[in-house]
């Protein structure tokens, strides 16, 4: 071993070079960004969001930042809280198979923010971002799975790392403060999984942009912290985790990219549930499957699958994210596992509700994560199989770049006209050739009489 | 078993009136705040607080809230933050010996900036503060040892419950409201031990106070939660401690009260130090002992003293505060143990460090947390003992309403003129008879021209 874990981060994220990063790399960040853009966007009316907002409104700063998608202008802080928030909201960000990390939303909210208020050339944000989701990640795969299976929401006390490193690196910090940024990070890792299913769950990413960027604010003052955040006795690894392998912090560090492993769902829904959610859009699509003649629905499933998505009887839009029966019922009868297939109504509709009723889902220990079996058998006594190998969405299947514009036009119809959409895509995929990364997130603000404006 | 830990302390805080607080309970609130005045003015010019003030105000918002001590203002999050950790900067703070939770700072930070937001009376801002301290030290209570004993510092972790509670009692916040805030405020629990010696320690209090404020604003605009934010099987019990006793949070709640355990240290450092610090100035004062006669001091201390301040060579003053060595050290030379004693230079003074290294400490398991022996060996041959079974500042040797007038002048003389402390005691001395308890902060700020103003 070298350099200790927290050390040799720093020193990464202080000395790494833009040319060091591979093309496909550099690619799947702009990939990240347009899937970010278009979650937050797309939930930047939500309920979650406006409630946060007129609570945070009256102590909030200078109008420095965006709030993506509004006409509000916030301080960074705030602007980066609300952002990180809103790429949550709707449980359709991104996610670093390996830790279950939705690695975007606490570095791009905290990079997108800090870009307003500094000059950062679109390759400088770009760079930043895939260091931060490369510290946040590396940090992930050093704790999980004890660490995600104590109880934690990885995506808020990784991402908090994730966030102060990014904008550690546009502050410009030495290796010294970056070792404190990673420090006053760690002793705000926080975010917990009882929050599932209420709005305080896509809190956690806004507080971890936010946190992050305290973090290296704080330390660009000299503001001290331990050196040893992540592996001291007392600090991160030891803490919030039962099992720790620092390798995964250091090794192939600068040489290897863990946004490589980035995926995008297709679904709006908890990930673990996509390979069922794909099976019965393939049965009910070849087979013109009618959901009255349907007896039972019989799953075969990852244990994950009903850990994290096992409410039998969703009450709420957004448990309805976290029941893998009603992903398979809306799946069968509407053919689609969109944003609109998790709202309130939707999730107490009765022929819903009966069908969800029929879903039977059984844990296979042998399944992989991105597969599932789905076994329908209809009142006619026939038997529909399907077994999906790899989900849409996942490493084997990724979502194409024309897949993810689609997605980001769906989330942005209701909030933008289709020449601000068309513009702001235009933007992020050419993003290393601005001068000015700031103005992403003023692209994002609806024309005041556009046709498809929000007030 | 009534109702779950949660919903108890909702509906406690939602409910309480205030003539059920003793008044002894109500006069210990008053002794907490002047304490926690002291603290936080007397820090006001740290580097600590400096630079995290430098950090932040290019994104405070608007000027709401006096920063304890200083010129400037905040609004009441940023204030709550800075205040808070000013308080416990000197690691001069209260303590609740129960749990070793330092209990104003989340707490007084955040009710303090909101007494400058909303309109509140004297006796309403004491009955929140009671109530907000009960919660936390309630909360700390539940979780104690085991959850201290992980490497969580209790005062950032409990803390935001307590800043939650009394800020939500302030807002008015209904019974589900309060329980989303505790929900909120539970998701956001963090500092970690690790951080002990640097600047990211007293940060932890002023991250509770205003993380709880947000939980508050939060749950008031309906941002839901958890409804089991305490003991849900991925909440805060279960997930940041090994072992936990709800009987803790209900048990006698609205009939005993946990202020009634608050102690204030006479010296300036870890409290675990207390007694023997106590032993040494005794053994100095009656034996009038030059320190270049002592040949070795030996200590017999309870096993948490080498565990939280058996720091042998420490390198900075905030360092000093957890050396029971260098803390024995000066005690013997300057016939002191103040914030003057836990100076960088006092700490690498060659006269210091030479005593300092002829100190040798003892673990006794059988010693209790207030009491020590200090045994002297002298150059001549002679040994001096002296036994401390409670050192000055616990609960059987509390400091006295005088004591604690002459430590907060002591701490407040380098900042306001001595005619702005008298008015600043008997303010606090009367805040029940007060309309606007958001007088108090603005007291604190020294008049631009004193004799004693820092510019």
């Amino acid at each position: 071993m070298s350099a200790e874990p927290t050390l040799a981060l720093a020193r990464f994220v202080a000395s790494a070079e833009p040319g060091a990063v591979p093309g496909s790399v550099a690619h799947e960040a702009k990939r990240a960004l347009v899937n970010f853009l278009g979650c937050a966007i797309g939930a930047s009316r939500h309920d979650a969001v406006t409630r946060a907002i007129a609570a945070l409104s009256p102590f909030a700063g200078r109008e420095q930042a965006t709030l993506l998608g509004r006409a509000e202008r916030f301080d960074c802080l705030t602007a980066a809280l609300v952002n990180g928030m809103a790429s949550h909201t709707f449980d359709f960000d991104d996610t670093h198979l390996k830790t279950i990390i939705h690695p975007s939303g606490p570095v791009a909210a905290a990079l997108l923010a800090l870009a307003e208020y500094l000059p950062v050339t679109g390759s400088e944000w770009l760079h930043a971002f895939v260091l931060g989701v490369e510290v946040e990640c590396r940090v992930g795969n050093a704790v999980y799975p004890s660490h995600y299976d104590i109880g934690w929401h990885i995506t808020g006390t990784a991402g908090v790392f994730g966030a102060a490193a990014a904008a550690g690196r546009l502050l410009r910090l030495s290796e010294v403060q970056l070792v404190w940024a990673l420090g006053i990070a760690a002793t705000q890792a926080s975010g917990l999984r009882e929050m599932f299913g209420s709005m305080s769950k896509p809190l956690h990413p806004g507080l971890a942009a936010r946190n992050g960027m305290v973090a290296a604010l704080l330390a660009q003052q000299s503001f001290t912290s331990t050196t040893q955040g992540i592996e001291g006795r007392r600090g991160f690894a030891n803490v919030l985790a039962t099992a720790r392998d620092y390798g995964k912090i250091s090794s192939g560090l600068g040489e290897t990219w863990e946004l490589s492993y980035n995926t995008y769902k297709p679904f709006a829904c908890g990930i673990v549930v996509h390979p069922v959610i794909d099976g019965c859009l393939q049965l009910r699509a070849e087979e013109h499957l009618a959901p009255e003649a349907i007896e039972a629905v019989e799953l075969n499933v990852h244990p994950l699958v009903l850990e994290l998505c096992g409410k039998k009887s969703p009450r709420v839009g957004l448990e309805g994210k976290f029941s893998v029966f009603h992903s398979a019922a809306v799946a069968l009868i509407d053919g689609a596992a969109g944003e609109a297939q998790y709202s309130d109504a939707r999730v107490a509709d009765a022929r819903v509700v009966a069908l969800r009723d029929r879903v039977v889902a059984t844990v296979d220990p042998a399944m992989a994560e991105d597969a599932a079996r789905v076994r329908i058998r209809l009142k006619d006594g026939s038997v529909l199989e399907r077994f999906v190998a790899h989900a849409l969405g996942s490493l084997a299947r990724p979502m194409s770049d024309r897949d993810l514009e689609n997605k980001f036009r769906a989330l942005c119809a209701p909030i933008l006209a289709s020449d601000a959409v068309d513009a702001l895509l235009s933007a992020c995929w050419r993003l290393e050739q601005s001068a000015d990364a700031g103005a992403i997130a003023r692209l994002t603000v609806p024309a005041r009489h556009g046709a498809n404006a929000i007030a």
